[in-house]
């Protein structure tokens, strides 16, 4: 094994989001899935900014904004990820490094631009996606930094990078790499929807050994194995991974690690704002912990503290360090 | 007199605000005056937003935040600014109609780029701003729509207007057109600093009966008038404009009319998080309460309300309706 220079490698589509608010008529409405993420076409992505209501932006992708988590809680990470080489794409890529992340892909020159998602927040908190994949879609191997990658001691992907055309190929690389090096290797399922788009793909990546790790909520969990109980659901999961963390909203988490079985409660929050980023900064503080030799409860504890910070306001990435939070909470 | 269709019609600089969370001492280390606006060139801004933190942003601009709030209040708005037909342009441009502001400035063909104003937010919640006026400085009298503007019953601008070298000669203009079609122009100083630059073209605005309000800080109107004196200040504003809104951070306001004198506390909030936009909302919440003949207390009490929404959160502009926590307010 070479000597390893960064806790987390992440890969995911590049994003920038533009967050409003909205009513749950609007997602009715304009024929959104609601707390989903919704893949749309550049006409579809005009339609939506022309009838969405005053926004911000923050640079956001699931994976990146896993990655963010990591760097605030004083962890080092690297992100591999395409934005093309314009505004949006300068914002995406001052946010990530500013953050603290190793974030070297060469920009698309050229169209599509960098991907976007428009994101509709409900009087709930919860968050509806409206992704423009944009550059996203030219990612592929040669976008591997193996030097980086084989120096990493978890390479982590998400399920979202399916959408694409060739950024499976990438993660195949990147997986393949990581295990030459005797890393381990995560996935996030990312959504209900995209479970559905890919199960066999996804399941076969697991049984298959490409990955050893696996990030869920309960939702996505249930979908992969197309059942509505959530104990049959982990009852299966254990035979196809090593680890699975399994988030539950306000119920917290449960990881189950062979016949290990972790539950652990949510961390308390004040007002529930905007749930973009829960499960992104859920992974952040989880692999956190894993690669700092922590125990699994507590690994799934800095998860909750970390998804705990971002439903608080609105964005994906945190607004303050997380590793002031850690060092505060006593974990 | 003809018809109002406009509440109020703001005029200032279009901006697109880049807000971090930085400490004290980087503000000192980049030589930035902090709870200033500080102007920059784009050699400054690229050294800035390469030292800058992970950012949001958010559109924003003094009177553009002034218009937004007043839509947001339920009440009919316009905006002058100049924007470049660019990414940022095209948020800022989405975001103030979103709101509900009636705005049609054209955009600047070409260079130089829209305006964008890095903000630094210090643990204290006080925001210290680094703008770059970019298509700003090409605002001049052939933006000012003379028809809104002889339809609005307020014609409202920013001092910051003062920098930009044509702009002064466009709100000439717009107070013109506003006085002869019997409407009242309004002013807010915007910065002590800028005070400092303009004061006796600002004396001479107010004295020569260019403009009939004034909106002011603490800071700003004892810089106007050179005193380190509220009360001695207080007491010159009263001879040179008919109406003065003063604003005094959490010590709420006072007004001065001649010789009524009503003094408000500041709305109660739970957490300052970022000063950015106070007294520009404070500002939409009085002209609401002003165009819509409520007494001058409630003008104040509604200034207040809406300046307490938008510093307890990141961001210049309100995230909810004003007119519902109008409404359940009772003022």
């Amino acid at each position: 094994m070479t000597q390893t220079d960064f806790d987390v490698l992440t890969v995911g589509n590049a994003i920038v989001d533009i967050i409003a608010r909205a009513e749950d008529d609007f997602l009715v409405q304009e024929n959104i899935n609601k707390a989903s993420m919704n893949l749309i076409d550049a006409e579809r992505a005009e339609h939506l900014y022309a009838v969405m209501g005053p926004a911000i932006e923050a640079s956001g992708g699931s994976a990146g904004n896993t990655a963010a988590g990591i760097a605030s809680l004083g962890g080092s990470a690297a992100y591999f990820g395409k934005v093309a080489d314009d505004h949006l794409g300068e914002i995406f890529t001052h946010d990530i490094r500013a953050i603290g992340v190793n974030f070297g892909t060469k920009p698309l020159i050229g169209t599509p631009p960098t991907a976007r998602s428009m994101i509709f927040v409900t009087p709930d908190g919860e968050r509806s996606m409206n992704t423009y994949l944009g550059a996203c879609v030219e990612l592929g191997p040669e976008d591997i930094d193996a030097d980086v990658d084989a120096r990493s001691k978890v390479t982590y992907f998400e399920g979202y990078l399916w959408d694409p055309p060739r950024a499976k190929d990438a993660i195949r690389l990147a997986a393949k790499i990581a295990h030459d090096n005797r890393r381990q290797v995560a996935i996030t399922l990312s959504d209900p929807f995209c479970v559905d788009r890919y199960r066999s793909e996804f399941l076969e990546l697991m049984r298959g050994g490409t990955v050893d790790i696996i990030f869920a909520n309960e939702a996505e969990l249930k979908s992969l194995y197309e059942t509505s109980d959530l104990p049959t659901a982990m009852s299966l999961v254990k035979n196809d991974v090593s680890l699975a963390a399994v988030t539950r909203g306000e119920e917290g988490s449960i990881i189950i690690s062979g016949d290990e079985f972790v539950e652990v409660d949510a961390h308390e929050i004040d007002v529930l704002e905007d749930t973009t980023g829960a499960g992104d900064l859920y992974a952040s503080g989880f692999l956190y912990g894993l690669t700092h030799d922590r125990n699994l409860r507590d690994c799934a504890l800095i998860g909750g503290l970390a998804a705990a910070e971002v439903i608080q306001h609105i964005g994906p990435r945190p607004q303050v360090e997380l590793s002031d939070l850690l060092a505060q909470s006593g974990i």
